[in-house]
């Protein structure tokens, strides 16, 4: 097992979801830089490793038939295709963290988070909305060089993740980054206070009145 | 109708429950005083009223027939007994501040929390804890003129108090009413945070995708 932080907390599972540019990777760096209590998974994927890219560190590379088996064996808390390649958080990446104490943040879109509510029922849901759709287009076109196109079609995908606003607990507007890590990492702090998460709790209060 | 914050909020209903000199009245008094956005709302009580107080700002002040009525009628969210005289929370001045967008502070027993769940299931519950059952019993001394008599029924009620504390969402261990405050804070701006209270995301969401 791994080691266990002296406050004895179960690490919680912190999801944030986001259309494509509305900020999520940003506020998700800006959490992880400011907060030593929380880190990422790492995920398995099914798409070619990049130059520069850690294999067990930047993802679990694996084939097709590696993932379908881990797929068959329950190996992940949820899974997703996008863009033609398959994603997965590992049960095993998470436990650990968790058992630790740790805080694991995840990048998931509202499929992930749907299945990952059914897996555990305890997750915390967050979702960034762009101040306005013709700024989001405004931030997938600075990007570089998409076409018309891909625009079209992220502007599209956009639309139909925003539809999944409703399913997440706290739901922000990214107008201004700073801002918006703020507010997520005043909901991270508090649901870390949850009673059912600060397990020493029970021996306190044993200790009070026996 | 009150006037509604732009913020289209709705407010919430936070309750501080905690045995008798665990720092409770502190915690609530500093909180109100660092926060604009929480009241207390006025109870009733039949209690006499004392040199200083003004009625239906300090308190309701009815007559026990009066209490019955109301009781009767239905205007409690929660109302107990406390040493021989009726105390509780009107339904019409909760509903007044929460349509106005403001929160409001409630500082009751185990016994009203679990009436006003039963009620309102979307209320925040938190208790506060002393460091020690010594320390309490020190801070119940340290009031001046209680005869040992006194002091030892209110530690028996205070044990009692306490072993309801796993019925509330937040419990925090009050050895430092600066960092206690602190955590309780951290809670009710992540509580305000929930999308369900932010009635204007649904407006928002709307202007954003149709």
């Amino acid at each position: 097992m791994a080691t266990v932080n002296p406050l004895k907390r179960r690490g919680l599972l912190f999801i944030l979801s986001s259309p494509s540019g509305a900020g999520k990777t940003t506020i998700s760096r800006m959490i992880l830089e400011s907060d030593d209590g929380i880190g990422l998974s790492v995920s398995a994927t099914t798409r070619p490793i990049r130059p520069g890219e850690v294999d067990g560190k930047d993802y679990h590379f694996v084939t097709d038939a590696e993932f379908e088996r881990m797929v068959a064996d329950g190996e992940f808390l949820e899974w997703a295709h996008v863009f033609g390649h398959r994603y997965g958080t590992l049960r095993r990446e998470v436990t650990k963290q968790i058992e630790g104490a740790q805080d694991v943040l995840l990048d998931i879109d509202w499929q992930g988070t749907q299945q990952l509510k059914q897996v555990d029922p305890d997750i915390v849901r967050v979702f960034i909305l762009p101040p306005s759709m013709e700024e989001l287009e405004r931030r997938l076109r600075s990007r570089g060089t998409d076409s018309d196109e891909v625009i079209a079609n992220r502007m599209s995908r956009a639309k139909a993740e925003i539809s999944h606003w409703a399913e997440y607990d706290y739901v922000f507007i990214n107008d201004d980054a700073e801002h918006c890590r703020k507010l997520v990492h005043t909901v991270l702090k508090a649901e870390r206070l949850k009673a059912t998460r600060r397990i020493f709790l029970h021996d306190f209060v044993r200790s009070l009145i026996g």
